[in-house]
Formats: C-alpha cells, structure tokens, sequence
C-alpha cells in the first residue's frame, strides 16, 4: 500500500503532540517533515516541543522547520492556561539534542510540495498562517497539493474561544480563509467533530499501563489535558482534537461529513474567527471542504490511535 | 387561574396564523391586542391578514394595528416563495370585514404597557422593528414588560436565509440587539427549539377531519406551509416556527433551554443577523436570555395546540 | 417676507445656544418648538438648557419636548470635558422658571411637522436620534418637511471625536444614515465648513460690549467655548459649529458647497461615525445632501449673527 | 555623496515608468533592483513593463523580479481603463529583450535587505502585497530597511477610487496595515501631496523637445496619462503621483508633512482600504508614518524630474 505523503504544520500543544506521534506510528503516513508556527505557545517553544516529539519517537532525523512567529495581520494570542507552562506540560520531557533546521517553515513547504513526485497532502493543526503564506508566496503548488486537512473551526457546536469561534481560526481567520479560497480540496475537522469523538474515560491509565516513554509521556499529557476541559465542559472526558484530525486523513470511514461551501468570517464584531458552514447550500457559493461533524465509532478509533501509539514504543 | 396578558406583534405568515389564533383559544393567554410590521410580506399585507385571522376566530372585536412599514435600517426582504402570494395562502380567505384600528403600532404598546395594571408579556413573531422602537421611544415602558418571547435566531442549528442567520432576525439585526439588551427578561424560541418541533406528520388531515372554518383553515395553511419547508430540509414535517414560540409561553414544561448571554451579529460579512449564544459563557456578558433549544415531547405539544385550536372552532 | 417655520433639536452646549438664540433673534425663521435629545450631555440636563436659554430669550412660552435618552444602538457618550459641567458653562445661568413641555420629542415632530400647513425645516444640532426614530415611526412625515440642516461629520477636515469621525454622528450613526437615506433635502454643515467660520478674535469682548443679559450670556459661553478649541487646534479662534448651521440656513448666499451622494460608515473598525462623501461622484449613488464645506465671508457672518442677537437684548 | 540604496516595488503604470526612470536618473539613489507586484495590471504585464522600462534606461542589467499575482485576501482589481490596454501606453515601446530575473520577489526583497551593508530603502508604487510578505516572512529583515516610501492613500483629499480609498491601498489594505505596523519609519505619498504637485501644463511637449526616446516615451505616456485624469477632476494638469514618491525621497525639502499615526480600515461597509490619519493625534496611537500633505514648488519639483531623465537621454 502506497503510504500518503504528509507535512505536518503544527504548534505542540499536547493534542499536536498526539497527532504527531500518531502520525509517525502510523504505516499508512509518510511524514516529509513538520513545520511549526506560533499558536497555543510562542514560536521558539512550539518549535523547541516539536523537536522533542519527534526525537521521543525516534524521528530525530526529522526535518522540523519554524515558521512564522505571528500571525498574518493580528496579534499572537498563547494559551498557556489550557496547555500548561511549555504547552505540552504533563511528562518531563528530556531537552531536544538537535534545534530546528534552518531555513524557513513556508520555503520548507513550497519546495517539499514542488520537489515530490506525488502529490503532498498538509496537515495544519494549528494557526493556518504558514500554510497561507506558501499559498501566496507560490500559488502554483496548489497542483501538487493533494488535500488539506485542518484541525479547526466549529458550527453546530459553536467555537471554545468565543461563543461562534474555536482557537485555531480565531488566531488568523485571514490565513483560514486563505486556505478554504485557495481552490485545493480540504478536510475540516472542527469542534463538530471532535466533540463527537472523546477520548474513553481514564484512557490516560490505559495508555500508561503499556510503559515506555512514549506511551508514559502520552499517559502524562492526557490527564493534563482533561483537566482543562473537563472542568470547562463539565465532562469525564475530552478529545485529543489534532488526533482526531489525522486519524481522519487515515481512517476517513470512521467519520461522518459533508461536502459543501465553507468560508470565515473576518469582519464581525461579535464573530470574527467563526467558520461559516453552508449545510444547507443556500449561498450558492461552490463546495469546498469536506466538514466533518461526527464520529461513528469513539472507541475504536481511541484504540487504532493506541494501536499506532504502540508501535513507537521502543525508540531511540 | 389568572391569565397572561399578551401583545401580539406579527407578519402573518401561515405560522404567525397559527400562533394568534393559538393564543386566542388558549385559556392561559389574555390577548391585549395584536401589532403589525413588515417582514414575510409589506405591512399593507401583513396588517390585512392579521385582521383576516382574528376575524376567522371570531375575535374581531380586537385591536389590530399596523406599525412600521420596513426595519429599523435596512431595506424591507419579504419573502413570497416560502409563504405564498398573500403570506397566508393555503386558504380562501374571506376578506376582511375591518381595516387596521387608528393609531400606529409603537403608540398602541406603550401605552398598553404603560396602562396595564399587571406587567405584559410582548410576543414577538416577526422582525423585532416596533418593539424596538417602543424601547427607545419610551424606555420605562421596561419596567412594567414581564417578558419578551420572541420567534427567531439559530446557534446550533445555523439559520434558514443564511448560513448563520434566521429570517427574522437577518431582517433587522439591529432591533433584535435593541431587544436583547433591554435590560428585560427574554425568551428566545429559535431554530434550535422549533426543528426539535415539527408537526406531526400529516397533521393537516387530522386538522381537517374536526371540519368548521377554522380547522379548515388550518389544516390548508398547514399543508401549504410544509410544502416549501419539506422540500428544503429533505423532512417528512415542518416544525410551525411562531406556534411553538407561543406554546413555550403557555407550555415552558415542554421545553429545555438555558439563560445565558445572547447577541446579534449587525457587522459581520458573512454573519450579520446571526445570534451569538454564549452557551458555555466564556464571554463574562450577563445572562441576559433563556435560549429554548429543545422540545421535551413535540407530539404531545401538538396535540394542546390542536386542543387550544380547537376551542375557536364555531365562531363569528 | 414669509418666514421658514422650523423645529430645532438640540442638546445645549454652548455653540446649541448660539444656534437657538440666533434662530429666535432672525426674523426669517418662525421657531415652532424646540426638541432635545442626550449628546454633549444627558438628556435631563439639554432638557434644562433648552428651557434656560429660551427663558433668556424671552420665549419661555416655546415648547420645549424632551426626546430619546440614548441613541439607537450606541451608549451615549457625554463630552463635559468640552462644554463643562452644565454643558452651558461660561454664564452663571438661571434656573429655568418651567420644566419640558408634557410629551415626548418624537410625537412633537411627527405632529407639527404633519399638521402645518406649509413643508417644515428640521435643524438638527445634535445626535440625530429624535428626527431618525420620527421618520421611522411616520414615514410620511417626510412629504411635509422642506429639509433637514444638520450640524454634523466632516469628509476634507476629517473628525473631530476620531480621524475619521464627528461627534454629532459618531454619537449615532445610524440615525445620520436614516436622516441621510430618507429622500428628504438635506443640508450638511460639517467641520470642512465650520472650521471655514472661525468667530472673530476676541469677538467675546465685542459681545459683552452690548450689555444685557443675552449678549454677556452670550460673551460668556463664547470665552468657555474657545478655550477648549483653542487649545486643541492652535487657533486663535474658533467657529460656533451649531450656530453656523442656523446661518447656513439663513444666509446661504455665504457658504459654498455641492450637491452629491453621502452616507454615513457604520461598521469600520477604525471609522464608524465617518460621513463619506461622494465629491466626485465615484459611486453612482443619487445626490441626497447639499454638503458645505466652505464659507465666503466668516467676518459678515459674525456680524450678522451679532446683529440677530441683539434683537433679543431687553427680554423677560 | 553616498547614495541611497533602494528597491522599487512597481507595478507600471505610467506614473510608475517616470518614478523607475527617475530613479534610475537621481544621482542620490542607487537601484538595487525591481520587484514586481499585480496591481494597474495582472503581474505577467507589469513584470514585462518593468523589464521595457530598465531596458530603455539602458539598464537591461537590472534584476527585475516577479512577485504576488494577487493581493493577500481580495481579488486583484486591473484598471487599464486609466492606464490603457498595457498600462503603459502612449509610447511604442519595443519588446523586452529579457525576461525576469529568476526567483520570487519576495525572497528577492528578504534577501537583498538582509545581505546589504547599509540599511536599505523599500519604494512601494503599487499595493504593497510583495512587502507585506517579505515582512512577515522574515520580520528581522525590519532591522536593515532604513524607511519604507509608499504612494498610496488620501486623507484630506478622499480617494479616487471610492470616496474614502485611494488605488494601492484598496487593492491590498490588509497589506498596507501590515507594513504600516511593522515598526519601521514610513513616509506616505498620499493623494493629499500628489495632487498638490501637478505637473506643468503640456509637460509633454516640454519633454518630446529633447528628443530621444527615453525623453519621447515620457512624453507620449505623460499625454496618455493626462487624458483619463484630466477628464475625472476637470484640471488641466496631472500629477504623476508614483514619481513624486520617489521625489519625495530625493529631495524631501519640496515637501510638507507630519510624523502622526496612521492605519488602514480593512472592514468598513463604505471605507475599506481608506487611510486613516490621525493628524491631531486623538487616538492617543504612536507615530508610525511622515504623513506628506504637500508640495512647496511643484515647478521645481518637475524641473528637477525633467533633469534627471535628461541623464538616461542616450542610452542602450
């Protein structure tokens, strides 16, 4: 089976920590490196916890690119309330022996798209600044650009930042909108979806049972992470929402969705940063991002991901 | 028991019909008289098939009294696809037999309010234009307004003319936001409450077997009404949107909700008209509205409206 | 000579108290009644103001009719910091013999504009609340208005609240926007005209020259009013806006400006309150205000102004 | 003398034809290269305008490279309905016998800062896409530009593309922002200089008398270019407002301005892409921009353009 090729644009943060590990476990994945941009935390520590991701997997060899250390036209905005001190709080994690390649995140990716015989497909798990920039800077790799897939947005469910927008678009709603416009097909995998998909109670438990590093460092992370929102939604559990973005790029089947006309909105006073679903198509604009809205089946697709987990168990 | 005292500002609309004459033949209401606007179709009309309805009910004796012929700022969208030439259609009407009483709409409620020895409850089924300017014009109105039930807006459900905007609000956002921060108790019947509502399926012909005018009427509304809703939502039944707005006054043990703080989106490009619910209340904004977002049991609802409806069946 | 009948809607402030007693002490105007509305201060307090400068003028007998408290959609947003405490600072006034006249601002206007016999001019020398929500409420009102003067916004001089924004439109735009689209003349006298009709230096010692209650009045509110301009603009003098106003409606032979399309920005982030205008007639849009924005001769103006004022010099 | 080393974003353009060879003729600047940007035209064109105009200066040397084909978030908006079907019509300008320099502006722009010994210049004649992106794409490269001139904009003169927006910023406003929050000293060109700096009537003949066809192409643009301007504001006379910018850095002494803050309105209904100036510094915002307002001796002023073309009168 041909493995996707995939760059990963991400700020770590504990969920990008999963979905990158995921990722890497993942056969069906080929990783071409990741790309870090500033979101949950400042771009040095996004970058410096990627680093540690990829070498707690073994993928030290990785290229792992910075970005861009704001956003196209609005402030920074980290959350180190919800992520903890580092954003990827939870396990004491060892300090990267390597710092990030050099050059730079949107030059990574506009070369890495144009030079591979196949199309790439991007998975942008934070602020879509990167990504939007690339678009700009070199239009032409829209043709070898086989899908998006952002972790983001939210519509049935309303946003976690303000009531109509979630984190990710609320940080640059300009570089979202770049992205949906640019004619490339796009999976969103917003609230709608990841609410639909918790992780099973106590997994953290399950995940530390396996023992090793990563499994120890995943275990630490998840309590970490529920406590936040459990305490903000009043649930026994929460979903690991960039895991939940690529395990939809490998296990579409599990996912429900829709194809249809998506845009955000970047001028309202009470909505700025709200992805703006056209369910019903009354717009009239063209379809084009698949948005997921539910997941058929949470415990399988929590075990897949500790499946994939496992198989980087014993690195370095 | 002691009854409700209710004004009634409505664009009749086949479910306007069915929400006054709901409230005239439900012994919880005291109807003080019913005002007019523009919105499903021009105030001409609108006023006329008010007349029209209450007549039907035997009611003619009542105020009907027209008030503002478009929104407080933007222009007028009647709406003749969804509801028919005459906004009413589904029925041959007789005409009617009295125009509107002197006066104009925004007069006939605040003195009304003013003049009322128990605080009145003002019912809200179209775009909220003269309430609005009833606030502004005479603000201590506020003290003696109980509540303010209205029928519009969508969070979860997204709205109906646009992806993020519910017909009577898109039409005038900005006297929906007057509304809203009023410094009044509000109930919100949106979207979210009305599709967790829908008829029964084929309840026009359990309508039309009671026979007499009324139910007659009814059931050939009913019918007309679904046909456009149905066709657009891809469902067997259409929920009868101001209907169930009165129904939550009379029946609230019917409905779920939450009080928590709403807006109205009046800037956004993509958004304007949109209520901005702040469900999880990360905004810090006062609760200032009880937003109903279900409906406990949709066929029992239906049925006391049928009873209620019931009761006007040999008038004039 | 027929006199041009008018109702003046104010919210004393110095240059308001020019502008009223101009208009009293012209023999070309008939002063129907006076309104107020909140601006340079609460409405209460432009209520009191509007009495004591009419009481000074010897025309207690004037309806004076308080109107809206607030604007539209916007907090009020008082200026002491320009017009002092009473916002008539600079004069140690009288109390008013008499509070406003019984009813409210925007019935005032709707029923004298209707029932006189020949088409009214409206001077609106505050937010433009009371005349936004009158041609609201009675539309067609506007068959029996001659035309609206408004003080108000500027395009060549920018704001004077903002950059881009005058305080009389700032305060509510979307009043202004109403005012601008009802398809009435209008006549702008914004700052790019003002700010052409500086007072004389020093003209407070010609006025308390003449003696009397007015005059010093007048010598009073004009040495407070200046400080405060002066100040913020260099100037060795100012231009009383409001009264400038009056005089263009007066004596239009001494003012330049054209006729074209103007509205009024209502969502910018950076401009909301702006008048723009279409100079150059780049929109399309139909010419709907005459928009001043020069003054030939500011030493005759002053001087008539004077001269009007001191017909009012022996009163009470 | 040493001379200001400088990088011209372009996107020709009559006006921007005659400030490239007036730049190329100042003994004060030195070209660092051209950047190209969609703008009067789509890129393609004005990528091969730029490389004609050097190649008639004699300086087919020049690097001449091409970046954004579209603004960062709007539709790009060509007008050859000013500048004629190549945007630079008027002369029978041979083909370039070069194509561009390989690369993309932007790195061109990132780069060249970054590698020269002194602070470098940046000239915007267009929108400001290519600069935007160079700025967020390396933000240290801020440290070694020395100042940024940019024509754009209008204030006290309004726009001439809507009433509140001038060419270049309304094609990219999120782009002008940018690079007027970038922290680094800005000088504006805006309307409110160039239209007080026309050039002298029949300029053209004035130029054709030299002979040559440096001297005869600009007179042949310098008719074509009249004519649309001309017939718009009813002058007899233009002003070539992208050569002003660069006679604006030459020889500063011709101008008058203020260092006051200045931003862009991105989200207006009517004044997107406007300039907003704070020339009374109201808005309490720091002093980002020399905003320039005029011109002392226009005739000099183009006597002195005229010298400097004179020096490129031989060439190739």
């Amino acid at each position: 089976m041909p493995r996707i090729p995939v760059i990963i644009d991400t700020d770590p943060g504990q969920d990008d920590a999963f979905a990158i590990l995921l990722a890497l476990g993942a056969p069906e994945l080929e990783v071409l490196g990741l790309t870090t941009v500033a979101g949950n935390m400042g771009l040095e520590q996004t970058t410096d916890n990627a680093r540690r991701i990829v070498e707690l997997a073994g993928r030290g060899d990785l290229a792992v690119t910075a970005g861009c250390p704001r956003p196209l036209l609005r402030a920074p905005r980290p959350v180190p309330e919800i992520h903890g001190e580092t954003g990827i709080d939870g396990w004491d994690w060892a300090p990267a022996r390597q710092g990030p390649t050099e050059g730079h995140a949107v030059d990574f990716i506009v070369q890495s798209v144009l030079a591979h015989p196949e199309p790439v497909t991007l998975i942008a798990l934070g602020p879509q600044t990167n990504i939007a920039m690339a678009l700009r800077r070199a239009p032409e790799m829209a043709q070898n650009i086989a899908r998006i897939v952002f972790m983001g947005g939210g519509y049935f469910e309303g946003g976690n930042m303000t009531p109509a927008a979630e984190y990710n678009i609320l940080v640059d709603p300009e570089a979202a909108r770049i992205v949906l416009g640019a004619g490339i097909p796009v999976t969103a995998v917003p609230l709608d979806c990841t609410h639909a998909a918790p992780a099973p109670v106590n997994w953290s438990a399950s995940l530390a049972a396996h023992g090793g590093d990563v499994m120890l460092a995943c275990a630490g992370m998840m309590e970490f992470f529920e406590r936040y929102g459990n305490a903000k939604y009043g649930t026994a559990s929460r979903p690991l929402h960039d895991a939940v973005a690529v395990a939809a790029l490998i296990w579409p089947e599990l996912f429900t969705g829709r194809l249809c006309p998506v845009d955000v909105e970047c001028a309202g006073e009470l909505t700025t940063g709200m992805t703006v679903v056209d369910w019903l198509r009354q717009t009239g604009n063209p379809d084009n991002c698949l948005w997921l809205n539910g997941c058929t089946d949470p415990a399988e697709l929590y075990a897949r991901i500790e499946g994939a987990l496992l198989t980087l168990r014993a690195p370095v």
